[in-house]
């Protein structure tokens, strides 16, 4: 059995009863399948009660907390005490060793770059043939690079040229125009910036289950205040999970302006649209693609998983990482 | 006002009722002052209910666990959004540049056997004298120890003298003999135990108030499945809060063989005697002492803070770690 993500979308009173974890709202009273369970994502005011929190501690289960706005705010990782700091310590050696650190940042990007271009492949218009070019170029230059500036540089070039490329393949009301994160300020925003910041909280959660530790990065400065390793990872992750169905729920109209609150001087998705981007995001996490090399179906989540123990069999020595970069 | 650690030693509910956590248990209802408490330490089961979590979080409290035994189990520490990995960095740095941990290492067993010695000093037995001459001489070969291995020695050694000089001092029946620890084989060693674990709990809240990582440590190694850093920095205030504490309790005969619990095949303190112990444990960390260079007063808390703000400050590059010692 796959375990999936849980959503809490309604402010929601969570507690046991039996040794069942209840969950218990305005739509009314149900069991958490809690075995089932891989991690909890609370989107509104969440009271856990008695004995959950012992519960999900013991089943390693992590919550993340959202604001408002739909980002990432926090999680509550009861202590594990299957700790160890000699992974961190390997982590921080790669990051010291300034080769090192360049050839994962540009793993990183590289891994971003050959998927945002796989993203486009499917469109035709001048602008994509045009980002196309740009992009593979970018890939080209990646090599050369001297420093993490550059390779950001590089990053962020790409990254607008995509944008400009996708708002040329979606209806005018949802273009990005500007990447405008925090809040963001339309439709298109609103969209990407939700379905990154699932991503991010997605690729924390697989980073939980390994050793290593999320504050040290190679591409983000650790000093950033957020969970750096995090942003690394889900850079290759963004353009196939958040951009894909960013994409496909407007091109197919599942999602429209309806499905908007823009009563506040900023766009977010109302319930109704969380809830709806939320089905869309689980199904694509949980859908399977053919694996060449393992020969098996895999999800969206086991990618994701097989990225973070890739790093860290990198860290441990045992095989240098290559990003995932769509191979169907 | 001195925050000061809330001990929960009744089976207890927790809960959160007009913006206030109230505690409930066999002996009644009472309001928490959270804004007066650093952390707080379950030593027996608890339930922790709506917000609480919530308003221990905006506040930074952790909640250490302990088991049965009194032994520390857990820490649930909601994870603050002040977190950022170039302290990792640096303190991994440090670790792999084996001069300067064995630096570090020596400073936290040279800090352990000057408190050892200031201990005994209290008394004149002649296994007293015996085992203040062979901590000296240890201190001196520290000097040159080589290798981290070494320095485990030198400290084991020290260890062994002078829990035998300790066992000069006090009643037969609360004699060490021989220091057995999961689970404690007598009295003597149910209390130092006890006591030793409330050190690394209290040394590993301080920690979470830097930014170091309580797993990359220096003289204990960071793969121990262990807070590793607390365990390092534990060995420097054992002795004058765990052991003094041990001594005085046991030689005032105020702690006696009516609390203890051996009717299982190892020794605890009972719920008396547990109660006991953390009353005389948090008067002594919230006792003070005259500072000669701050010139005030500063609790043994104080002391534990200023410890580890004092290794940051040698990550940072600030100024240079020297261990506290006694100098009273």
């Amino acid at each position: 059995m796959v375990k999936s993500d849980y959503h809490i979308i309604h402010e929601s009173t969570v507690y046991v009863d039996g040794g069942t974890i209840i969950i218990e709202n305005s739509i009314g009273k149900n069991a958490i399948p809690v075995e089932n369970v891989r991690s909890v994502y609370a989107h509104k005011p969440v009271s856990i009660s008695s004995g959950v929190v012992s519960i999900i501690s013991k089943l390693g289960i992590p919550i993340h907390f959202f604001n408002w706005y739909g980002n990432y705010e926090a999680t509550l990782w009861p202590k594990s005490k299957d700790i160890s700091g000699d992974v961190i310590i390997k982590q921080a050696q790669k990051y010291l060793d300034i080769h090192e650190r360049i050839n994962i940042a540009k793993s990183f990007v590289s891994g971003a770059l050959h998927n945002f271009n796989r993203i486009l492949s499917e469109y035709d218009t001048e602008t994509v043939k045009k980002s196309r070019e740009d992009i593979k170029s970018n890939i080209g230059n990646l090599t050369n690079a001297m420093d993490i500036t550059e390779i950001m540089g590089i990053e962020g070039r790409s990254h607008n040229s995509y944008f400009k490329a996708m708002d040329s393949v979606i209806p005018e009301k949802f273009r990005i125009n500007k990447r405008i994160r925090r809040p963001p300020g339309n439709m298109g925003n609103a969209l990407i910036s939700f379905g990154n910041s699932l991503v991010y909280a997605s690729v924390l959660t697989e980073i939980y289950f390994t050793h290593l530790n999320p504050t040290i990065s190679y591409l983000h400065e650790p000093s950033e205040r957020r969970f750096s390793l995090s942003l690394d990872i889900a850079e290759i992750f963004k353009p196939i999970i958040s951009h894909k169905l960013f994409l496909y729920l407007i091109n197919k109209k599942i999602i429209n302006e309806n499905d908007f609150d823009n009563s506040l001087e900023k766009v977010i998705l109302n319930e109704k649209g969380k809830k709806l981007y939320l089905k869309n995001y689980e199904e694509k996490l949980t859908s399977t693609v053919f694996h060449r090399t393992l020969k098996k179906n895999v999800t969206y989540q086991d990618l994701i998983r097989m990225e973070v123990y890739k790093l860290e069999k990198d860290l441990l020595g045992i095989k240098p990482y290559k990003p995932f970069i769509i191979w169907w």
